[in-house]
């Protein structure tokens, strides 16, 4: 697999993250942390955000007691940003914003990442993407099934709204939690439910 | 609750990682991540290590594609080292090695790591921690049930090996995988079929 902007690509979502944590609430990203704040402290869920993988390359000991990393670059990741444990099933998905009104961009998302997704619905996890378009402010969860199928069957670099509109589940902004997508993972444990 | 050393004792570790990611294959850090990188090759189970989770102060951008951090601390992870999803199953663990020949210092891991096992075993994940006897080669998988059952019902500051012995299981060394510790996992699954 190639990840032709890879790094660069994965910075500007490091850098956007750096930013943005002075905004607390503003954007996907912590809306997610707030919501997966709310699960744990209600004990709903177990699902926590991984840390923004980096290399290291100096460190310095100012004191016995302290390290302090110099140097250091963000690098790919290998798997999603977010996973945890619901209902005894393992959830795992990435999250992904947008400004665009009308589609998303597949070079938003790593290939490796997809396919890891894709892993995780075949080892039965429960795989999906949030994406929110946030000009429009509407948040959508895309089981990855759905998102294979329209990537296996479209040569579009991109995915219409209409497609989240149609295939997605549309989560409510919600005050606490923020982002309820354990809702909509309800209604997708109960169709499971019943194709077994 | 409160952790005396949790930043100094956490640099440690992050360090001893640092340090011997030059020796592959002499830690148990370096042997599970092979051993889960063998696993996902055989699609046995998706097994990941976390990042390590850094404070990042202060970033460069000596050109337009890169980013350079310039300033970062380790902090204290909120959750164990590894996680992922065999045979449907949440899997949730922590490792860790001591040169000691006779005991495990409880110091060695934080109370909210095992907080999060005991919650991840609630919420019916799978979840126990790895303790290798460096010293004399013995790799040991404790259920974080078994863990708790001993920190609830004593005052000792450490596990003595022998309790190792008699409630965990030993894993056996191997070259691929060099930790086969899935094939304990089965086992530990078979015992809760049966207890359901």
């Amino acid at each position: 697999m190639n990840y032709p902007n890879g790094i660069k690509k994965d910075n500007s979502i490091s850098l956007s993250t750096l930013k943005n944590s002075k905004n607390r609430g503003m954007t996907l990203e912590n809306d997610l942390n707030e919501t997966n704040e709310y699960y744990r402290d209600i004990d709903k869920a177990i699902i926590y955000k991984k840390p923004t993988p980096i290399k290291i390359v100096k460190v310095d000991y100012p004191s016995r007691s302290e390290t302090k990393i110099k140097e250091a670059y963000f690098t790919v990741p290998s798997t999603t940003d977010y996973n945890g444990i619901y209902k005894g099933f393992y959830i795992d998905y990435e999250a992904k914003e947008t400004r665009s009104k009308t589609s998303f961009s597949l070079e938003n998302i790593h290939p490796h990442q997809i396919k890891h997704l894709e892993r995780i619905h075949n080892h039965k996890g429960i795989a999906f993407i949030i994406i929110r378009f946030t000009t429009l402010n509407e948040t959508y969860l895309l089981k990855i099934e759905d998102f294979l199928s329209f990537i296996n069957n479209n040569d579009r670099k991109s995915i219409p709204i209409d497609y989240f509109k149609e295939k997605g589940y549309l989560i409510k902004d919600g005050y606490r939690p923020r982002v309820d997508y354990l809702k909509v993972v309800d209604s997708i444990l109960e169709v499971y439910e019943c194709e077994k």
